[in-house]
């Protein structure tokens, strides 16, 4: 890691690493080492979707999101019903990652007084929206003033059966590379809206341009989380070996799997599902389609792997698609292009310390 | 409540309420009207100190806290290893607060460039070594960046048996109401803290005048959570009927505590029980010393109410003042000054939306 020495105002020398040599993950790895769980009960502490407590019956799940004005959502186009329904969505979808069933919802919120009561009821409306949906209670939270915008902290639990429990850590050599849905569709929804953005910025006449895009932007704006799948898994009797949900982009997702697995991967370019409309807005924008599901990120699927010998049992769900398989870690995490070039997986996802 | 009607742009008139005008525990109470538990589980939501979720064998508290610089810190005179601190203690305290022992702890912050990794590490060096005072596990969280400042969200989980879980809501008439060690002391070491920054803009070649107050700063910069009242509770054979944590301020919680009972009270204000130190800086900076207590808040004492049969087993307990008793709600919620009469209890203490 590179520091740099700058002198103090006692002139003496003092080191400074900047947070974006690290990115979000460097730091969260950088901050949990050599942490020891004290309590019996901790059975998983940083580095999957959500914490694991051992609560006596059933294993009990604890996840946590902050969102942020200016970082995280634009709510010059992120209508603020809409905002909180994903906010709380983002946070079932780790439950869901678990193989979990959500349970109870914190929300923390801090306003600055350019909101109104009534524009806080419009998010909590969404926020209550999908704690309906999904069979959610909210318990708690907190509520303050703050000194520039709006930031949503959400705290989830969740609860699962000792014997139902899925990591990121299982995958073994062998295994099948799996996700559901269609991925890409959130990142093109996004493009959309940063268009019409900047039309509106320049010409503030202008009608933003929406027609036309309905999938992609609901994608965007009301994404859902994967909470069926549990279900699903339970009904055509396959418990995943690992799985995590699609939040930074499919690459950067796959990476973070191997590597609590220690494996490597194989992932085939033209298996990953997207949908046409994905696809055609990808082109418009003159971007690899692929390229929205690999680095695109917040489509809120989930991506797992399975035993071989469960294929069968997959094979004709149409919510499921095989998009590869695991290999060892030697092999390292690959992306074989339609052409049969093998190229290297790169996490070019979402990442809070780098984004403008 | 009162509305404004303002014309938005296409001139038709919407309401807008100021956020200020419902105050921090007004917006809570609105935005938590008429939320009904799906979950046998849920206990207890929104209203306590933590939320209430029966795991089965015992009972999980959860309880989150915001931090955000600027309206709860001033990162001036808050060292960043004491602010960590802190921010867990203030968490802990919510959980000794339901007689819980705390268990699991998430942090997330949000920082911006302004501050390097070594700064952030300092930071974590304080949650863990509140953490490992009070054995706790630090099990996830989030990193993001922020646009202004430095926030931190901390949620906490505790675990407490069914029969030993002390609400706000239990308080019955003729109740004694007790508060652990003295008050006031935390408000004092802000106002210290304050008068010397004021000094310091003024002319930065002045050192801070900190010597002698030792005290009221520690207990302003390195509060602890009363977590030894759990067993200090049962070593004596006594359960309070109800219980809160005084973050706030002696006034604002013991009517959080009064509301919550749907009970009066009478606070005995020469009881209230105070450090010679505190005493001495209200003085020297005219204020009436109980107001320190009463209006301060942030001294993380526990405020709670036991039946007057256990008088005789906490009489002698030289942690636990008696400084009043319980009364009917038509009663209302009362303090009797050294002279005799009777001033109505008033929630002066901090509120986040009226905060300068």
């Amino acid at each position: 890691m590179y520091t740099r020495k700058e002198k103090n105002t006692s002139g003496e020398k003092k080191e400074r690493t900047e947070l974006s040599e690290l990115g979000e993950f460097g730091l969260i790895d950088h901050l949990a080492k050599n942490i020891i769980p004290k309590h019996a009960g901790t059975v998983k502490g940083i580095g999957d979707d959500a914490a694991v407590i051992d609560t006596g019956k059933n294993l009990l799940l604890l996840s946590t999101d902050l969102l942020l004005e200016g970082v995280h959502f634009d709510l010059t186009y992120m209508p603020l019903k809409h905002l909180g329904y994903k906010a709380a969505v983002v946070n079932i979808s780790d439950i869901a990652a678990m193989n979990g069933i959500p349970k109870q919802m914190t929300v923390s919120i801090a306003v600055s007084n350019r909101f109104s009561l009534e524009a806080i009821e419009e998010l909590y409306r969404g926020i209550r929206m999908a704690c309906d949906k999904y069979n959610i209670d909210l318990v708690g939270g907190d509520t303050s003033s703050s000194v520039s915008g709006l930031l949503i902290s959400v705290t989830i639990t969740g609860e699962v059966a000792r014997e139902e429990i899925v990591y990121r850590n299982g995958a073994k050599e062998g295994d099948l590379l799996c996700v559901t849905g269609d991925l890409g569709g959130a990142y093109a929804g996004l493009l959309i809206l940063e268009r019409e953005k900047q039309v509106y910025k320049a010409n503030p006449e202008m009608q933003p341009e929406l027609t036309g895009y309905d999938y992609v932007l609901a994608r965007q704006l009301k994404p859902e989380a994967r909470t069926d799948l549990r279900n699903l898994f339970k009904k055509i009797g396959v418990l995943p070996t690992s799985m995590i949900d699609i939040s930074d982009g499919l690459a950067s997702d796959t990476l973070h799997l191997c590597h609590q697995s220690k494996t490597g991967c194989r992932i085939y370019e033209e298996k990953i599902p997207m949908d046409e409309e994905t696809k055609r807005l990808a082109l418009e924008f003159n971007i690899i389609p692929t390229i929205c599901a690999l680095s695109g990120g917040e489509d809120y699927e989930l991506l797992f792997t399975i035993k071989q010998t469960d294929y069968d049992k997959i094979r004709n769900v149409p919510e499921i698609t095989v998009i590869g398989h695991i290999t060892t870690s030697g092999d390292g995490q690959n992306l074989i292009t339609p052409d049969g070039q093998t190229v290297k997986l790169t996490a070019q996802g979402w990442d809070a310390f780098n984004k403008k």
